[in-house]
């Protein structure tokens, strides 16, 4: 190309997924032709969120300040947890309208081969957090997939031991999906239909 | 979501064409969790070259400096001249690798009602090029639009005033197509095809 600065950014646009050469190319050219507010809007939005945003305290999600927006708001039900997986899990429950609880974001599976132990998911966090009370239920949306369903029961054996009654989302999910690709409507009628955990 | 850096985070990302909600997300969210280097070099990429990308002031592409790197390169043919309607047509051309001659970038095509007339396309520009001398060919890869059609016919005439040849891409290329969007085998086909302009 004919300028080393576009074609940087050319490169850089690259790291984001799904995005290749063409793509690339697409994109830069379209913002310094058509929307270069657009351009300084995305910079400034990627190096703001770079310095402020950190994990929440209270529930591991994405937030600015110590304590997340969804643990700050006091309208929601403070007595049901529902933990996910990945901040994409948060979003696609949140999507549904159908939840008013807190969250809890295990940031990953229990998968002992790759390094994920109760510790990396922060699990001794959530259990003193049970044992803070206050707590009636825990609904256990981890993906439909093996690690998922071990990391449900174990979160389920301890939450057992303290009478803290556990329930999971409806099969509706498709087997084997990830939680972030359900439409809000599944997700909606699988969270109605939760089922006592055994 | 649980975050206000995030959210706008997320918002901007969807200035780039292409890029719906869904996108965004799963761009927001694999920068932050997995490749904040990368989220960085974007940022910084796209600051510099808001700073810094011009338009050549020959060829009218994109430059860093005043003129462009093509322009600069002293080993590339002086004696041709491709006009193109934008730089991603550059960028077509030159994935092709079958041209080494030079460029004349229009950004845009004569469309009186779109208020682009000659002065728009910096066509005074291009005959006072020509005037200037050293120059033996125009090669007209203006897309295959009746718009671009009437831009090659506005440059011929002139360029014929002057006894300089003009050519155009062999039809090879989809009509009504773009140019941006033909690969490069195409192209390297429809270079070597190239027909006098009558």
């Amino acid at each position: 190309m004919s300028s080393p600065s576009l074609d940087e950014m050319i490169s850089a646009l690259k790291c984001m997924p799904g995005v290749g050469q063409k793509s690339a190319q697409r994109m830069a050219l379209h913002l310094l032709e058509r929307d270069q507010q657009g351009a300084k809007r995305i910079a400034d939005a990627i190096t703001v969120a770079l310095d402020r945003v950190r994990h929440c305290s209270r529930c591991r999600n994405f937030s600015d300040a110590d304590l997340c927006t969804v643990c700050e708001d006091s309208s929601r039900e403070q007595n049901t947890i529902c933990v996910v997986e990945t901040p994409a899990d948060v979003l696609a429950v949140e999507s549904s309208g159908a939840y008013r609880g807190r969250y809890f974001v295990l940031l990953g599976r229990l998968s002992p081969l790759d390094g994920y132990g109760p510790g990396q998911l922060g699990l001794e966090d959530l259990e003193r957090q049970l044992d803070d009370g206050g707590i009636d239920e825990i609904i256990l949306a981890t993906s439909a997939t093996v690690e998922g369903d071990i990391t449900a029961q174990y979160i389920a054996d301890f939450a057992a031991r303290r009478g803290v009654a556990t329930s999971r989302l409806a099969r509706g999910i498709p087997l084997g999906g990830e939680l972030e690709f359900v439409d809000g409507g599944t997700l909606s009628r699988a969270l109605a239909g939760r089922q006592k955990f055994e």
